[in-house]
C-alpha cells in the first residue's frame, strides 16, 4: 500500500488544509466528528494531494455559482426540460475548460477527477460531455492522422457526437450487429443501411436529441460480395446548422428511462444512407479505392478486439463513477445514521441508530469498500492512460500489447465488482434512512436508479465476468506451460495491484458474505470477531466520510448536510415545495358525484360462516361444504 | 401440502377453463408454450379456482375498458397530474363495487384478490383505496359501536381517512411519539397537540391531498397531569365540503418519492386542536367525564401492543403485495429471456437467453418463490380474516388469543421475507432484461421503486426480523417449561404452515444462497445438481409465469406480452412517443454561441511526462520527481 505520510511535514501545513478544507459547521455530527481517531484533512490531502483539492474546489464553487446548475428544490422537471438543461449545463463545461492541456499532462488523474466532481452533481450532463469528448472523440483520435481536422471540430462543439454501436435487437453479442456498409467503388461511396427496425441503432447515448455525426458500427461488405466484419463509420445523422435529421435518416429518442433522464439515448435507421469512402475510421482495416479490403490485423478474432477497443474506456470510466455513487450513498446514509435517533436505554433518552450493530453490519463493509475501490479506480486509470498515450504514439513494444490485455481484463473484472456494489450499497443506504430514505429530495433513489446501468452498458456484469474468468483460466494454463522460463508469470504489471486492490474488493464482498452468515445465524464466532471491528470503525465513520462527501450544494440531500440538521433541512425544504400546504385544485371532485354505498361486512356473519366452514372441514364431510370445491387449499387453512 | 387435484373432474371442466383462460397468442413464445410439461390453465384452476379466476376476470376487464385507467403511451403524468388521476381512480373503485357482501362472506380471499388485481394495475390508486376503506375504515370499526354512523360515511365517501402514526423524527419507535392529546374536563375536549415541527406527522399516506379525517396516535394526559401513553384519536382536518385545512391544523404534501407517486403522501402539525370527548378510540382505553383514566388491559406493554393492532392488517397485506410485485416482475423477465436471442452455437444462429444457465441461476429460484410466497400470503390472510371476525365479535377466546399473537408474529416475519425477496428479484428482473429493462415504458423501474417501501412502512424489515426472533426465542423457552405439560408446544395453529411455508419461504433464501455459493466457487458439487434442476424447469418457466401473469393491459410492458413479439411492441410504443422524432425546441441553443476551442491533449507531450515519472521514480530521486509530492500512490503505481 502507499506508505505513511510524512507527518512532520503535514503538520507543517496545517494551515493551507483550513483554507483548502474549512471546518464544517457545528451541530448534531459534531460530538462524532470529535470521536474520530484522526484528522479527516490529514487524510483528505494523503489522498488527494492538495493540488487535486485545489481542482475539485475550483470545480465545485465554479457549478455552486453558475445559475445553469442551480438547484429548483420542489419544482419538477419535464424530462424534455431536463434534457434542454443537460445540454445547456454540458455546453457551459466546454466554456468553463477546467484543465489546461499543461495540468492534464503533469497530473492525468485530474481528468478523471474532473469528470467525478461533475458526476457528483449530476451523471447526465457529465456523460453527455464524456461520450461526446471521451468515446466518440476518444474513437475518432485513435483513427489515422486524416481525422485531424474533423477532431477539431469536436472541442469546440462545431459537431457533436455519439458512438452508435448496439442495436434493437443486438446488444452484448456485438459479432451479431446488422447494420451494413457496402462499398461502391463507382462512386467511392459507402452505402449505410439497416436491413429492418430490429437493426436500429438503439441505446445510442447522445442520438436523442442532439448528435449530428455517429461513429457506426456496421458489417463491411466489399464488392466482391465479402462481408470483413465489424468496422466503424463516421456519418453525419443531423444537420449541424438546423439539427434536422440528415436525408435517409431517421433518428429519434427511445424515451423514458429508469433514471439518467437528463441524457437523450437514441434510436437511428439508415436507409442506403451514403458516406463517402474517407468515412471509414481505418483502425483495423481499409478498403482500397478498387475496393480490396486490407487489414493490419491478420487474426479475425485479433481485429475484432481492437474495433472495440474503446470498450475498455468505458468500464474504466465506469469503475469510478460507481465508486463516486458509493461514496455519495454513503455520505447520505452515515450522516443520517449519526443524527437520527431512535430508541435508547430508557424511553427518555434516545441513542443514534449508527450505535446499533444492525446498522453498521449494513453501512460499514460499504465504507471499507468505498476506500479500497477509489484507490483502484484511480489507479486503473493511471495505467489507462499510459496505455493510451502509447496508443496514439503508435508504440508497439511487448510491454504497450500486454498494458492493452491486461488493462482489458482488469476492467473487465473491476466494472462488475464496482457497479454491483454500489447497487446494493444505494439500496442499502435508502433502506438504512427509512422513510426518509425514500423521499426523493434525500437523492439516494436517484443515485440508485442513475447507478443501475453501470451493471448493464459497455458489457453487461454477468457476461463480463465470464469473460474474465477465461481470461484468468487462460493465463494460468499459460503460465503453467511457461512456468520453467519464467519465475512470476501471472499478471506481469500490476502483480501488487491486482493481489491488493481486486483483493480487497473480493475481500469487501467476503465481508458482506460473513454479516449475510451471521443473518442466518449459522456463523457466531466470526459475527463476534465482526461486531469488534465494527465498534472501533463507527465513531470513525463520520469523519471517514467528512474525507470524501462533496459540498452540500452538490450532495444536494436535507439528510446528508454538513450540519447534521437533518430535520430543520427537510423542513425547510419541504415547505419550498410547489403548493404544498394548498388544497388539490381538483377539489371539487371529492364533494360532488359520492358514490353509492359500498356493502361493508356484518362481522357476525362473516364469523359464522368461519366458524361454519371450520366445523364441516373438521367433520370431513365434502358436500357440505360449499367453500371446499372452489377453495381446495382451505383444507389446509382449518386443521 | 394441498392435495393432488381430482384431474378427472378436471378434465371435465376444459372447455369451461377455455372461456375462462383464453388461449394466447402465437408467436415467439409459443415453442415453450408446447414445451411445457403440464397445463398451465389446470394449474390457474387448480391455485385459485374457477371463481377466484371469474373475479379476476371481471377485474381486469372493468379497468380495461374504462377511460379513467386508460395508459397513455409517450405521455409524461405531472406528478399533481398523477396523483389527480390516482384519486378519480380510486373514487372509480368505490363505483364499481366488485364484491357484494355475500360473496365476501362465502370467500373472504377475494378481498385480497380485489386488492391484488387492481394493484396489479398500480399500487397508488389500489393503497389509497386500502388506506382509507382498509386501514382508517378497520381502525374504527374494531373500536366501540359508538362510531358506527361515523362507519357509515366512510364507505359512502363522505369523509376520507388516513392513519396518522409516525412523525418527522418518528417512526420505528412509536413510543418515542411526541404529540399530546390533553383532556379539558371543563369543556369535556381532548386538546391535540404537536409540540414542534420534529412531532409533526410524517410519510401519513393519503394526507397530502385528500383526507378530512385522520386516526392521531398521541400521548393521553389526564388532568392530573399523567400520561398515560399512545392513544388514537378521531381529528378532522380538512373540510369536507371544501377540504381547505381546519382551523389550527397545517396540512399539506411531503413531496417526490422514490416511487408510488400517485399516492399522496402527507405531514401535520396541530396547534392546540379541540376535539370533542367521543374522539378518543376507546379501543384500549378511555377517560370518564371528570377525566379518570381507565382501560381494560392492566399491562401497561399489553395495552400498547392492543394499540398498535392494526399494524399487522397492513404486514399482511404487503407481504402479499410483494409477492405480487414479484410475480409481475418475473412475468416480464421470463416471458423476454425466452424471446431475446442472443449468440449461439453458430454466429448465424442465436438463442434465447433463457436457455443459458446464468440466466437460469438468476430468474428460476425466484420463480420458485413466487410460487411459494403466494402460497403462504394467502393462507396467512384467510387466518387474519378469522382473526378479525373474532376481534369484531369481541371473541375473548384461548384460541382467539392465540391466533392474534401468532399471526403478530408470523406476519412480521413474512414480511420482510416477501418484500426483500421482490426487492432484489426486480433488480435481478431489470438486470436480465438489459438495456431493455431500464426503458421506464418496460416497466420492472416502476415495479422495484413501488415495491421498495414495502421494506421500511407497517416496521422496518430489520427491526421486524430482530421482533420475530425475540419471539421464536420466548416461545423456545416457555416450551422448554412446559415440555412436561404439553407435547406440541410450539405454534399451536399454524404447526403445518409454519412449517412449510416459512420453511418453504427460507428454503427459496438457502436456494439464492447456494446459487451465490456457487459464484463464489466454493461448492462445486451442490451448483451441479442446481443446474440440473435448472435445465428441467426453464422448458416451464414460460407457462408456469403464463398461469399468474395479468393480461397484456394490465401488466403493460411491451417485452412481457404474450405474444412474445418484444421488439415489434417496444418499437411501436417508442413510435407513440411524444415529438419522438422531432428536433429539440432548444436546436438553436446548439448552433449559436459556440463554446472557444478546448485544449485538447498532446499524446507526445504526455507520454514523454509519463514516461519521464516512471524513470524518476525508478530512480528513487524524489527531490527531481514533481509529482511525488502530491501525488503519493504513485510510487505504487509505476513500479
Amino acid at each position: 500500500m502507499a506508505p505513511t505520510p510524512n507527518v512532520k511535514e503535514a503538520t507543517g501545513n496545517q494551515s493551507s488544509w483550513n483554507t483548502l478544507l474549512p471546518d464544517f459547521p457545528k451541530g448534531p455530527l459534531s460530538k462524532y466528528r470529535k470521536k474520530a481517531s484522526f484528522n479527516w484533512k490529514e487524510m483528505a490531502v494523503f489522498l488527494d494531494g492538495e493540488d487535486i483539492i485545489r481542482l475539485k474546489n475550483r470545480i465545485f464553487s465554479a457549478l455552486e455559482s453558475d445559475p445553469f446548475f442551480a438547484h429548483h428544490p420542489g419544482e419538477e422537471l419535464s424530462r424534455e426540460k431536463y434534457q434542454e438543461l443537460t445540454f445547456l449545463r454540458c455546453k457551459r463545461l466546454f466554456e468553463y475548460d477546467f484543465l489546461t492541456q499543461q495540468e492534464i499532462i503533469e497530473n492525468p488523474l485530474k481528468i478523471l477527477n474532473m469528470v467525478i466532481c461533475i458526476g457528483m452533481y449530476d451523471w447526465s450532463p457529465c456523460l453527455q460531455f464524456f461520450l461526446h469528448c471521451g468515446v466518440f472523440g476518444g474513437t475518432i483520435l485513435s483513427a489515422s492522422k486524416r481525422f485531424a481536422d474533423f477532431a477539431k471540430k469536436i472541442y469546440n462543439m462545431e459537431i457533436f457526437g455519439c458512438f452508435a454501436l448496439t442495436e434493437l435487437s443486438h446488444g452484448t453479442n456485438t459479432k451479431g450487429i446488422r447494420t451494413t456498409a457496402t462499398f461502391d467503388h463507382n462512386t467511392q461511396e459507402f452505402i449505410i443501411n439497416s436491413p429492418d427496425f430490429e437493426a436500429a441503432k438503439f441505446w445510442v447515448g447522445n442520438m436523442g436529441k442532439h448528435a449530428t455525426h455517429a461513429v457506426v458500427y456496421a458489417q463491411l461488405y466489399t464488392p466482391d460480395g465479402q462481408c470483413q466484419g465489424l468496422h466503424s463509420f463516421i456519418v453525419q445523422i443531423r444537420d449541424t446548422k438546423t439539427l434536422l435529421p440528415m436525408p435517409g435518416v431517421m433518428v429519434g429518442d427511445i424515451g423514458k428511462k429508469i433514471g439518467q433522464n437528463g441524457l437523450d439515448n437514441g434510436f437511428a435507421m439508415f436507409h442506403n444512407v451514403r458516406i463517402p469512402k474517407e468515412s471509414i475510421l481505418n483502425i483495423t482495416g481499409d478498403v482500397s479505392p478498387e475496393g480490396k479490403y486490407s487489414s493490419s490485423f491478420k487474426d479475425v478474432k485479433e481485429r475484432f478486439s481492437a474495433a472495440l477497443g474503446s470498450l475498455s474506456t468505458g468500464r474504466i470510466l465506469i469503475t469510478a463513477v460507481s465508486a463516486t455513487n458509493l461514496k455519495l450513498a454513503l455520505s447520505i446514509a452515515i450522516r443520517f445514521s449519526a443524527t437520527r435517533h431512535q430508541f435508547g436505554p430508557t424511553d427518555e433518552e434516545e441513542i443514534p441508530v449508527i450505535e446499533y450493530q444492525t446498522q453498521q453490519w449494513r453501512l460499514l463493509p460499504y465504507l471499507a469498500a468505498a476506500y479500497a475501490l477509489d484507490y483502484f479506480s484511480k489507479s486503473l486509470f493511471e495505467n489507462f492512460v499510459e496505455f493510451y498515450a502509447g496508443l496514439l504514439t503508435k508504440q508497439r513494444s511487448q510491454r504497450q500489447a500486454d498494458l492493452g490485455r491486461e488493462i482489458h481484463a482488469l476492467s473487465a473484472a473491476s466494472k462488475p465488482l464496482s457497479s454491483w456494489t454500489a447497487q446494493q450499497a444505494a439500496q442499502e443506504c435508502r433502506e438504512a434512512c427509512g422513510g426518509h430514505g425514500y423521499l426523493a429530495m434525500n437523492r439516494l433513489g436517484e443515485i440508485r436508479n442513475d447507478n443501475d446501468p453501470n451493471c448493464t452498458y459497455e458489457g453487461d456484469n454477468n457476461v463480463l465476468l465470464q469473460q474474465t474468468s477465461n481470461y484468468l483460466m487462460k493465463e494460468f494454463f499459460l503460465s503453467l506451460l511457461m512456468s520453467l522460463k519464467n519465475p512470476l508469470p501471472l499478471p506481469q504489471y500490476f502483480p501488487y495491484r491486482w493481489v491488493l486492490c481486486v483483493g480487497v474488493g473480493w475481500r469487501v464482498f467476503f465481508f458482506r458474505y460473513i454479516v449475510a452468515l451471521f443473518r442466518l445465524a449459522i456463523s457466531y464466532e466470526v459475527a463476534k470477531c465482526v461486531s469488534f471491528l465494527f465498534k472501533q470503525l463507527k465513531d470513525d465513520a463520520v469523519a471517514l466520510v467528512d474525507v470524501f462527501a462533496p459540498p452540500d450544494f452538490i450532495l444536494n440531500s436535507p439528510i446528508g448536510k454538513a450540519s447534521g440538521e437533518l430535520y430543520k433541512n427537510m423542513w425547510a425544504e419541504i415547505l419550498q415545495g410547489n403548493k404544498v400546504l394548498n388544497r388539490p385544485s381538483w377539489w371539487a371532485e371529492f364533494c360532488i358525484n359520492k358514490p353509492h354505498l359500498v356493502h361493508f361486512l356484518n362481522p357476525k356473519k362473516l364469523r359464522n360462516q368461519l366458524c361454519c366452514s371450520r366445523t364441516e372441514l373438521k367433520t370431513a364431510s365434502p358436500t357440505k361444504c360449499s367453500r371446499r370445491k372452489n377453495h381446495i387449499t382451505s383444507v389446509e387453512i382449518y386443521p
